[in-house]
């Protein structure tokens, strides 16, 4: 009996890595600090396979976890070095592109002093990349650069100076007679007007579009979405949520505030709005109802547009040029088997049908990616060339 | 002998209370959220006296403590509450206006979760605002407002694309016509291209005298000013510290950009430089090397200019039209007494010394004040005003 009862032991000291073993391949020990670190830090680090590795200098704490790791999971446990310092590896690869993370920390939830933060969730997080095969197309290149500008403009319906960001494309300043169509460029919940710039890099996006003669040159606009009425774990929320405020300012306020101060084309056919998410929703619910305010519509991971939709809006199909709709494959993967009362929801269906018809409709999958902001830079980058073909 | 015991006893339960109360008034419970804090956060809060309240949830932590107390004192140690969240209320009342500070949770350093983050000491830190009794020169009213603008600019010395924030002023895009001077305006160390609009509200500021027609409308660029090569706990970094690099960014690459791409009065006399502290120390080493480039100089709190100076700068007492110096009013008391083998420190007497020379200095001391961000928003509410009056 003496051989059974030691492989019971060895498998009972070993049986995780064992497993990993037959299951993954080894973890590759080329780790580099994420490139969204707060100047001089060396962790959290992003190795050749998409693994995370944290760092958190905490000696007193009883628990360290990060947010992330693989989904469905509840991130990555890490555990206390000899130095007093925390460290853990995500348990597998993540998903190219920026992610959203926090620490929790004895309990409480933090930051990780690592890393930037980014406005999402309602709050400011942590933020980490991971390197994308195509990261080429968002990346900061020597090319001429269009300004990311804050404006400040008054509000009569919420009764405050509001804040939204414009980005003006290279030569914008120099080319004084020249006068450019509009995008209007919305957040997901949790976020805000920062999001676009800081976690989507539409800036550098339409800077590189532009230097390579793929898309017209355009002024895009970003103001915050009046999103976050809606509180998490609240299923009914989103069924009460009222867009009129919102429309309000985008429509009868800062429209006309950028028209007034921006050398725009200042009609129907030179101005589009797409957003994320639930922008995607608010694009929908405001470009349907106001279509000779906006020509070109696009909802990224926000919904899609049945021919039933587009049969309710009045004039939508002999106005409005372009219906853009996109998702990451994983949330497509994801939303093949419906949650129980959800309507029926195939994007695919829907566009088919809309072009089938006759209607401009164009359906986007961003590889290997879920709900995250990798697909939507990669939907703007598809997007924008698309626009204000005239 | 029953009542001198009963006296003790009450006198050893309740030390402190009975010293308070003979030492300071009683802290008034009228404690409302900082208006830095992120959306919805209700801590930390400020009380009517300038106290600080911070709350914090880490149900599992051994110990919590804010690095804002009063000087010297090491901070506000925090109390876990029965719901596992630490509360502790600062020692006393803070000055006026912006703190930068964070959280020491069992050992590490966190940044509050309650509060907007700002960059500072090399890192972005959790920021707090005590109410100034003189807000309103910086507060985002309905007036007519600039734009703050993200700038990329080529930069051959450092092989790379760099950032400045361009505040142009309300009327700028209007008024296709009009070119305007340009103020440089650099941050202390730590700090970067972002705390001047985040931390010094300067958009809002000259917003406000625009307004009020109390200065000339003008353009300031903010860049980071490369300080942070030198380390904290290394005293002589500041003595070795090459302001080549720097200078070579600032006047070789980024003001030819801005005259390229604003509309600029190109010349000495429609170009100022100022920063705070380290900027300050930055500002006189390159407009003294410079005296071609900038006709209006500014240190706040960050250096002074003696008779010496000037008279070994050669034409700046010619060209330049005004050298301007500021103190918080706290940095001049405890300058009072200087360190060992510091050199002598006058800001006042070298003022008057190059005034009776007939050169025009300016001294401003922001009252209440010590080396932080109400100080800076001040020194630029006073500077502003004497800028470019051709």
């Amino acid at each position: 009996m003496f051989l059974p009862v030691s492989l019971a032991l060895l498998s009972a000291l070993t049986p995780t890595a064992s497993f990993a073993q037959s299951e993954a391949p080894a973890i590759v020990e080329d780790f580099r600090p994420s490139s969204l670190n707060q100047p001089g830090q060396e962790y959290p680090q992003v190795n050749s396979q998409g693994y995370v590795r944290f760092r958190v200098n905490a000696p007193g704490a009883q628990s360290v976890k990060a947010s992330l790791g693989l989904g469905g999971q509840g991130g990555t446990v890490l555990s206390k070095a000899v130095d007093g310092s925390w460290i853990g590896t995500s348990s597998g690869p993540l998903d190219e592109g920026f992610h959203y993370y926090h620490l929790e920390v004895d309990g409480g939830v933090f930051n990780d002093p690592g890393t930037l933060n980014f406005y999402g969730s309602t709050r400011w997080e942590s933020g980490i990349e991971i390197p994308a095969h195509d990261a080429d197309f968002y990346a900061l290149k020597d090319v001429p650069h269009g300004n990311v500008q804050q404006v400040l403009f008054p509000s009569p319906s919420t009764g405050i100076q509001r804040r939204a960001f414009v980005y003006t494309p290279p030569g914008y300043a120099a080319n004084q007679a020249a006068r450019y169509p509009v995008l209007y460029l919305q957040h997901g919940w949790g976020e805000d007007e920062t999001a676009w710039s800081n976690q989507g890099h539409a800036n550098l996006i339409m800077d590189n579009l532009i230097a390579d003669k793929a898309t017209r040159p355009f002024i895009i606009v970003m103001t915050y979405g009046m999103t976050n009425v809606i509180r998490p774990g609240d299923p009914g929320g989103l069924a009460r949520f009222d867009i009129k405020p919102f429309q309000t300012v985008l429509v009868d306020e800062l429209i006309p505030y950028i028209d007034r101060h921006f050398r725009t084309l200042p009609d129907r056919d030179h101005r589009a709005m797409a957003g994320l998410s639930m922008g995607g929703m608010e694009t929908k619910m405001i470009a349907t109802a106001n279509v000779d305010t906006f020509g070109y519509v696009g909802l990224f991971s926000g919904g899609t547009f049945s021919p039933d939709d587009v049969a309710k809006a009045p004039s939508f199909r002999e106005k409005v040029k372009l219906a853009f709709v996109s998702y990451g494959s994983r949330e497509l993967e994801r939303r093949a088997v419906a949650p129980p009362g959800a309507p029926p929801f195939d994007p695919v269906a829907n566009h088919k049908a809309l072009k089938a018809s006759g209607f401009n409709s164009v359906f986007y999958v961003s590889p290997n990616t879920a709900h995250e902001f990798l697909s939507w830079r990669r939907s703007l980058h598809e997007f924008a060339p698309l626009l204000f073909r005239d």
